[in-house]
């Protein structure tokens, strides 16, 4: 028997998340119950990433022990058969047994797109952010420098952040016109706080709109007060794209691994 | 009092195409509802193109004969402010009063999406065919050629077309891989039969799937018999995209011209 690990994607909207809570569809729960299905047994499914309620992804990792053993490939149709439409495995590998899918990631990249068009967008409406005014670009990107390196980022953590600590590295934030109306930014770190990437997203507006000079990124990051910061932004527009794991390489896997990157 | 024309967009799946039709709803009816409540008289809407039921646009072009007079961008407010959220009307102009939307339209341009993933996509489902298994692009590219230039495009007509004749001139058939698993199939041509884009679709498939050889188009283009061709594509996949009036440009505009391409 063996440890699995799972590549999974989901359209969040229908989801309290990843994590599993009493009454309310979450990803993990759904993936534990096609695990049930196919082997008749519960077993406890480790997530990677704790993604928000309406948070989309295309690169979760989560893992599970077998307790009836089957093929790669077995499990990936057993799975994408057994967990509903808005769910996808997208890749199934058995792995050493000390794998973690939270310790062993080295790091994570999420996407959030916002649209600027004056006008409803009429595609794409359920992941992105429907802000219909213009963003100042070039004005996020400076103040989107402020917040690489290695950081206290407690001004852009939630509340209820359960963190031991709130230091992080931010590897790269890339603020691109994926359409004439659309704007994606790419954020990628060591890991991630509580709502941190929506706090940056927030606060990015904010400088995008105008209201806020883009050094005003580095007085909110000294501040270490959440109160410093610009609004959280919507959970809809964010998607997980991947998490890193050098050490642990997605290889010499039987299937195919597909990754519809940009596929909207 | 001017000839207004609008370029519209709009997404297909609530409506049952353009063309206004009893007790079902369709794009022309909700626009010359607004244009009623804006001015209190219900005008005639003149359409460029009768999309099919499902069938998206981002290009679609109406004019009416205003009977109240308003400024263009007291329209563009007012038609948006009064159609559906899945109707946008991108840009206002007054035209000429002897332009009309079909007679002066050059050119269309249609776009057509096919998923060919293992998985169902998680995004764009409500706009691409999801076929889900692989294509061979480079013999639908080979098939797409036999259709290019002025052709009798009998086999690629609906039964119930009721274009005088069934000559068209096919200006270029552009396959591309949009992302790794999404098709796009761009077609340009002097203007269209009914389902005849659906149609050509349908046959590439059957090329691209192997059941024909890319040789086979030109038989099926040649036999002037829709008997001959292959399946008719779904309609919600395809989008109409642009509409060539090299005679009546929209310049001379004073409000902005919104062109969301590609913005899925």
């Amino acid at each position: 028997m063996a440890r699995v690990r799972l590549l999974i994607g989901y359209h969040g909207a229908n989801y309290h998340g990843w994590q599993q809570q009493q009454s309310v569809p979450s990803v993990e729960e759904a993936i534990t119950d096609a695990v049930e299905k196919m082997s008749g047994v519960r077993v406890r499914v480790r997530g990677a990433s704790r993604t928000d309620a309406g948070v989309h992804a295309y690169g979760q990792v989560a893992c599970f022990d077998e307790v009836v053993e089957r093929s790669e490939r077995t499990w990936y149709r057993a799975l994408n058969r057994w967990t509903p439409h808005d769910i996808n495995i997208y890749a199934v590998q058995k792995v050493a047994p000390d794998f973690h899918p939270r310790h062993d990631a080295r790091g994570k990249i999420y996407t959030y797109r916002i649209w600027t068009g004056e006008l409803r967008a009429l595609q794409g409406v359920e992941n992105s952010w429907q802000w219909r005014r213009p963003l100042d670009i070039e004005a996020m990107r400076t103040a989107a420098q402020y917040l690489i390196g290695t950081h206290d980022f407690s001004s852009f953590r939630a509340a209820y952040c359960d963190a031991r600590t709130p230091v992080r590295t931010l590897r790269r934030i890339l603020i691109t016109q994926e359409t004439p109306s659309m704007i994606k930014i790419t954020i990628e770190g060591s890991a991630f706080l509580k709502y941190m990437v929506r706090n940056i997203v927030g606060s990015l507006v904010w400088v995008g709109k105008g209201s806020r000079p883009p050094e005003w990124m580095g007085d909110v990051l000294k501040a270490c007060d959440r109160q410093a910061g610009g609004e959280t932004a919507p959970s809809h527009a964010l998607t997980l794209e991947t998490i890193h794991y050098p050490h642990h390489p997605w290889v010499d896997y039987a299937g195919e691994i597909y990754r519809p990157f940009g596929a909207w």
